[in-house]
């Protein structure tokens, strides 16, 4: 519900700048694409809020210029001519790039510490060369030939990982070759009697939906990511949408599953479900390209349901808003969404609101004061969200149960009308961090999953400890959180923060991004629920798989990949 | 629904007999205890149903004697005294046997196969040691010695597989060692507000859940196994059980994980879902023994419902059954169990009703009356069972939505008379496959699962498959079918099958059972959908994963278990 500017057709055209080969990429610089961007010349409260926040004066501060490509040293590609004739015989000629625009796109995904890199032109290693396989056979070309010629390997989608899956190790003394599979992007059949549909991987959130929608389907994957990140990303990662309730998350979506492997393509037969050992496709589901490149997969379709709405309540507090939701998980009603901010994302929510004008303005004023004569402190107030799909009866029937719930934890309705606003515009907050970091304010997300009985905990802890880690650096910083995805035994808690930069803006990240994913492991919780583990997240990840699942781990990336061709590093170390 | 004689306090009492060392064993010729079996003499369709089905004449035949033990040839451990001093260390020299009874239990799982070899005597190699680990350290002690002296070990929870998981290969030459987790039978912990339970993986289904009942609490997990099989067991090979739909599999259902792996306890931290690279849960799911020994698991738990009912219904024929089942799958109605048999495996049900008398044999008889004059083939009728769980107006609303599918599909309810039956007779099955064994009759299940559309050709071809085999032999024989487990995209399809055997049982075993696997294969199936890889079902297996899947699984064996330790041999041949 950040209520940001959406791409113009003008935008649009723009956009097609950054088209190469066919397929659009992202900024270099930040998320998107050119000419979009937040404004908040007409939300009167946000201002206010980000100076309360993190002592930024948007009206005295002006935005840095947009950061010049020519002004970068861009390493040159160290890629020989065996090689680069390889790929040329692998995907055509035409489809091998080196140039600097192009590899550097290729670099990095879009964390903050990746948009603070890649501005100041921190680029210790960049790509050598960019492949646009047009098929599968060629995908399967690339990989065997970087094998072939030792160089390594690292799939992209759309690019949007913040995880530190995408970028080469500042090490590697090989060449690398970054394989886009943007042009892998169709919907190639539907299987409408069973609910699959078989897609190439490199197909983009929105073109995925366009071309099923035309068929009366959807796949009900929306991850905030969903404009720029691609389904064999999802995949490969491990993806969530907001709707993963209903839904499931992508290991639940994704059947079957086509990967280019060293020698052959390897092909799981798409399945309800199978009792065929270790699970290959879960070991491929998360896997970051170490396991080879996703170039298909059978994903599960629905129908468009006949009726979807999104509700908006009010909790008095984070307590009431959580047992509100854990209550809804232990009922017999299932939504497709359930959301509840803490009461911090809630007033963020609240000034990022365009200035009401008429009634609209009175009757926001006459319900909080309202709620004020009821007791309720307005800081703690949580605005919560939940989503129905299905038949309007099944939709009406659910959401009385859910308002039952509600009340009982002390909640009201607020209507439709704020899930309308939060629907359209879920996908653009990541263009409000490129707006604070073009004024020196750094901004990321971060989040976990926790079992029901310790997210309370979680939530107070992960704050005191972004609040310790500002107050170590001597700054005033921020975080807030909602809790999304719930689960039988759990929930995800997402955290926003953010914090004016220093003079090491990496290092400063480092001190609050530590004790964020410190505190989820001390606090039972995991070091990532859908975003991935990269270079990242994984100093936690011994915490909870145990080194001995690390070992396993790493005992399979070492006999599937013994030549550390395909995206070395990244998940573990070995 | 087959209606089999139930233990009697006196039958427990001989169960105690082949107690040992404080764990029950199920018979060694046979499944479950002594003094339970089935009979026919008061269900007076039976009799001429199997006469029919088989050509086996009830009345004319006679049951072969309780083989007798003490002409087994069963050869002499190979254990030697380091071995054997090393076990004791592990767990304790009274916790460690090696009588010819204790080994010659641990031989083999119950597959039918199985049984054929054990009573025949075919003991090509017995484990040489069986341990009963007391603790978590114990079977840690275990698993190290084991490696330091370079045997084999099988774990080993209620012996109930029917997949050839348990068996030392034939050409071992190390010393084999058998690890019985049954005295690791206890509920830990169960974290109420999260609907979470620590619990040892050697507890087996009927003490799990009396234990989770005690405290208000169920698992929801009730394979047809459940009496004789262990959660250690259900995870090792990624069991199903009937109320699947709503509870998930075992997959879903086991969060949290420790495994005594060579050099050290593998835990896995239980959480409600995670993005943490390749799923090392979902390796240890369905591994069998080839990763280590699963000494605990975190399950979910559920309140035991308010309401719980099964109802039962009649189709006019298989494909409106199974065309009903597809529609429930995509409504907005979760029912805890759908399945559906075909009529054949309808009829089979009817044959094993007790004598009715009064006035539900004139019921019945008026019902079937009726339905014949609506047209219906008797012969074609299929049998259905929905389960519904919660609140009771949940319940109600359920089943008059579930109701309102099954009667667009030309369904009757036959109301819950027998669903009641069915639910009290579901884990009495085994016991008529010994009735009819002991009567030189095999009798098998093999289970698949296939995407919606491929459903009915599935069922027909699979029948099509067994009959040319039963034609190919020269013999009478009998295959019938149920749809259980619904999915969004498809169903598991679950058949038995059997003929009186000839003179080579076990090759004419193979000849029939290799047909019907070939069919999953050949008709978009799965080898199993839960009941594990083993040996019997491995040479499909690089059918549904491809080549390069199944070099990933013997790379992660190969790498975590590079003294082939581990249960060796099975799933993969390496």
């Amino acid at each position: 519900m950040t209520d940001l500017v959406t791409p113009t057709d003008a935008d649009r055209e723009d956009a097609a700048a950054v088209r190469d080969q066919g397929v659009a990429h992202m900024k270099w610089w930040g998320w998107g694409v050119p000419g979009v961007a937040f404004h908040f010349e007409d939300k009167p409260a946000f201002a206010p809020f980000v100076l309360k926040a993190v002592g930024l004066d948007l009206h005295a501060s002006s935005p840095l210029e947009q950061p010049d490509f020519a002004a970068l040293d861009v390493p040159a590609s160290i890629a020989d001519a065996p090689l680069r004739e390889a790929m040329g015989a692998a995907v055509g000629a035409d489809r091998v790039a080196d140039d600097d625009l192009d590899r550097v796109v290729h670099t990095y995904g879009k964390s903050i510490r990746d948009l603070i890199k890649v501005r100041a032109g921190r680029l210790p290693r960049v790509p050598d060369l960019v492949v646009y396989p047009a098929d599968e056979a060629a995908v399967q070309a690339v990989v065997d030939a970087v094998v072939a010629h030792d160089a390594v390997l690292i799939p992209f989608g759309g690019g949007s990982n913040i995880a530190g899956s995408l970028e080469p190790m500042p090490g590697e003394s090989r060449p690398v070759v970054s394989v886009d599979l943007g042009l892998l992007d169709r919907v190639l059949d539907v299987d409408e009697g069973s609910g699959l549909a078989r897609v190439q991987a490199g197909v983009l959130g929105p073109s995925l939906e366009a071309q099923l929608n035309a068929r009366g389907w959807t796949i009900g994957h929306f991850p905030d990511s969903f404009t720029h990140s691609s389904l064999g990303g999802w995949i490969a990662t491990r993806s969530s949408g907001m709707q993963s309730d209903k839904y499931g998350d992508i290991a639940d979506i994704a059947r079957g599953m086509r990967v280019a492997r060293p020698g052959g393509l390897l092909d799981l037969r798409a399945t309800p479900s199978a009792s065929t050992g270790p699970s290959v496709r879960e070991m491929i589901l998360g896997s970051e390209g170490r396991l080879g490149v996703i170039t298909e997969a059978v994903v599960q379709v629905h129908r468009v349901p006949a009726k979807r709405s999104i509700h908006a309540y009010f909790f008095p507090n984070w307590r009431a808003g959580t047992k509100a939701m854990r209550q809804i998980a232990a009922s017999d009603v299932h939504p497709a969404i359930t959301r509840v901010s803490d009461g911090r994302e809630t007033g963020f929510s609240l000034s990022t609101s365009k200035e009401s004008k008429g009634f609209g303005a009175f009757a926001q004023k006459a319900l909080f004061a309202f709620l004020q004569r009821r007791g309720w402190n307005l800081d703690e107030m949580c605005l919560s969200f939940i989503g129905y799909e299905g038949e309007p009866a099944h939709v009406a029937k659910q959401r009385r149960a859910v308002e039952r719930i509600v009340k009982r934890n002390g909640g009201i309705s607020v209507g439709t009308g704020p899930g309308v606003l939060y629907d359209q515009k879920k996908f653009d907050t990541p263009y409000l961090r490129d707006f604070l970091l073009d004024r020196g304010t750094a901004g990321d997300v971060s989040e976990t999953s926790v079992p029901w009985t310790g997210l309370d905990r979680m939530h107070d802890g992960v704050i005191a400890a972004a609040e310790a880690a500002y107050e170590s650096l001597g700054r005033k910083g921020w975080i807030m959180s909602h809790l999304s995805h719930s689960y039988h035994s759990g929930a995800c808690l997402y955290f926003t923060f953010a914090f004016v930069m220093g003079d090491d803006p990496e290092a400063e990240y480092d001190v609050v991004k530590q004790a964020i994913q410190q505190a989820f492991i001390d606090l039972g919780g995991v070091p990532s629920h859908h975003h991935g583990i990269g270079v990242e997240h994984a100093p936690w990840l011994p915490d909870v798989l145990s080194e001995p699942g690390i070992d396993v781990l790493e005992g399979l990336f070492a006999a599937t990949d013994p030549g550390r061709n395909l995206n070395p590093a990244k998940i573990t170390a070995n």
